[in-house]
């Protein structure tokens, strides 16, 4: 629901309505006075007064500090209370589950994680429970859970994840039961191009990609400013497009993926190859100067960057945002290459316009996308 | 503009949106009497009665003959009148220039072709305008120009077209100069994929792609019941997305684009190792029988499912639209193949659900597309 403007009259929708107006108004715009809320909203400042005080009576907005004032007595500002509800964001990787309390800011109050070594869903959901347990705290409106695959957000089932080798894994239906809150399925990329698109880098954009490079590669697309999920809710499987038909088999079954020749798995083999025995030593290796592992980084980024030119062939967005586990933390090393790479060979027209953000939002960024359906939902009725 | 309802009033602005309901009507639903034109918008008979008058007199909407009816003199059908006004579509493939007059209904009147062996831009620009002048009659509305390539429709350019070896060559100014009416430049397989999503396969469809498979190999995309056409206006260049790194150079200057695997200019390949003249001849052979000219077709079709893949990781659409130049011919010949492999090689979730389904249109598709942005802006405000 967009909320456009104030209306009048003295019913319980218009009352309805007129809450959620100035809701949103603090939200957006952050603390305002009451003379502020009146010209912003057209209520009177009569009917603005009576609004705001069933909003503080009810803990979802409060009085803040005075601001200076030129003339005459400071006014009181009214702020939002972020923390009136809170939304469970929750990651699923290969080896841990991270949960957090995210608030109706965007902002994690309390994070934990906790590692599993057998990722069949008998062992993960009892990791899982135990994960969301510990940060679920006050009034909580529901439970995003963030997975890499494909997902079908409605059923609430991961239909398959190619990096914990699941099929068909029914998360929501049991979550639901034993929390007795909404549950909501999210592939992780969609999750984090979500939290980038309201909190990110990709706050001022209307057509965006947001690129993931971890231990996978996926892909997140904005569309007219919302999240283009497909018609059955898989899009974005940017790593398990074709990249080299005699390259080595991908976890998905497929060979030459693109994700085999830009993620972590592809900086593991080179380790391996320089006798290296993690990725880490790899990057270490690559800020010392060696040039092998200098190099191994810029053909991560030179395959990176073809992959890109084939998206922004294909989909001409106006910028793409690159983030995810690996470039959080050595995105320097192969990111100039991705750059290079993307300019000298997408289509003339495109090539030189495209900009290539940094995510802004790191790690965190997927908790707090997994949490955002909850928060979207709340704002669009807030008197929940 | 969206036509939702009868408004009741007696301004100019009602009776122009009242006019324009109507108009809108009889354009989707077809022929309808006065009673049930009444009953459809909520306008009393009277009212709808002056507002038909003075539609038959501007000669927009005209009375068709009678429907039997089981009781009481049968009802005069108002119809619309399709030939009131039309749009020229203008397709300029690699060695011709197509040109239709099409009318309301996005029904091609009069087609004029035009060869060239020239494709420089001061050569074709002629071409162009004497192929638009034998089908110009009546009152046109605009020119629609379909090109291959990527186009800025906002300034009317081609910016760059591989197939014809152009770099920014404006087509709008100097059109419309010299004929006097709006002039839109589209991506060709653009212009098709809208004629398509109106009066072809994609009628009923929301989020699809149409591919077209030709001299050239291309992609529109569909979202949400739009044409997506990118930040920039060029997306859907899907021939240019990397199919094997270590193929043949493309036109495009790159190496190893989906294009040189899956279009005609791999069929003339083959067509040359068999010792044929013609792609025709090639397809005429497959036809006999010959096991190297069917595996060629075969391999064109596989290597369009190895891409189709790729799409359907990457945008997850509920159908693909295949179209082109090829297809219409030879389709039979290569589109199993190419289903094939998209079935068995798509991630799980996709790969069952998306629909393969053939053009509609044939070749007068991307006529008809070209000219249709100027039907569409027409309903929008039919009194012109």
């Amino acid at each position: 629901m967009e909320i456009k403007g104030a209306r009048k009259g003295n019913n319980d929708l218009l009352r309805h309505h007129n809450r959620a107006l100035i809701v949103n108004l603090l939200r957006r715009k952050g603390p305002l006075s009451r003379a502020e809320l009146s010209r912003l909203t057209g209520l009177a400042p009569s009917a603005l007064s009576r609004l705001s005080a069933a909003l503080i009576s009810q803990g979802l907005v409060r009085e803040l500090g005075k601001t200076p004032s030129p003339s005459g007595r400071p006014p009181i500002l009214l702020g939002l209370n972020p923390d009136y509800a809170f939304s469970i964001g929750v990651k699923i990787e290969a080896r841990r589950v991270l949960a957090a309390r995210v608030n109706l800011l965007g902002q994690v109050q309390e994070e934990d994680a906790v590692p599993f070594d057998d990722p069949s869903p008998g062992a993960v959901l009892p990791v899982l429970e135990q994960t969301i347990r510990s940060v679920f705290r006050g009034k909580v409106l529901g439970i995003g859970i963030a997975v890499s695959g494909f997902v079908d957000s409605v059923a609430g089932v991961c239909l398959f994840s190619p990096i914990l080798g699941w099929h068909g894994v029914e998360l929501a239906p049991p979550l639901e039961e034993h929390f007795e809150v909404p549950v909501h399925v999210e592939n992780d990329v969609n999750a984090l191009t979500l939290a980038e698109a309201r909190y990110g880098a990709g706050r001022e954009l209307s057509d965006f990609l947001c690129v993931t490079v971890g231990e996978g590669l996926g892909a997140g697309i904005v569309i007219g400013g919302r999240l283009y999920r497909g018609a059955f809710g898989g899009a974005g499987e940017f790593g398990h497009t074709l990249f080299d038909p005699r390259g080595p088999r991908c976890r998905c079954g497929e060979r030459g993926c693109l994700e085999v020749f830009a993620s972590d798995q592809f900086l593991r083999r080179e380790a391996d190859a320089l006798g290296l025995s993690s990725v880490e030593a790899l990057a270490a290796r690559a800020r010392e100067g060696d040039p092998a592992a200098g190099a191994a980084f810029r053909a991560l980024g030179e395959n990176l960057g073809y992959g890109l030119k084939d998206l922004v062939n294909l989909l001409n967005p106006e910028a793409i945002v690159i983030g995810g586990e690996r470039t959080s933390t050595d995105g320097d090393l192969f990111i100039p290459y991705t750059e290079e790479i993307l300019r000298a060979h997408a289509f003339a027209g495109a090539a030189e316009r495209v900009r290539l953000v940094r995510a802004e939002l790191g790690e965190e960024g997927f908790l707090v996308g997994a949490a955002e359906v909850f928060v979207e939902s709340f704002f669009a009725a807030p008197l929940g």
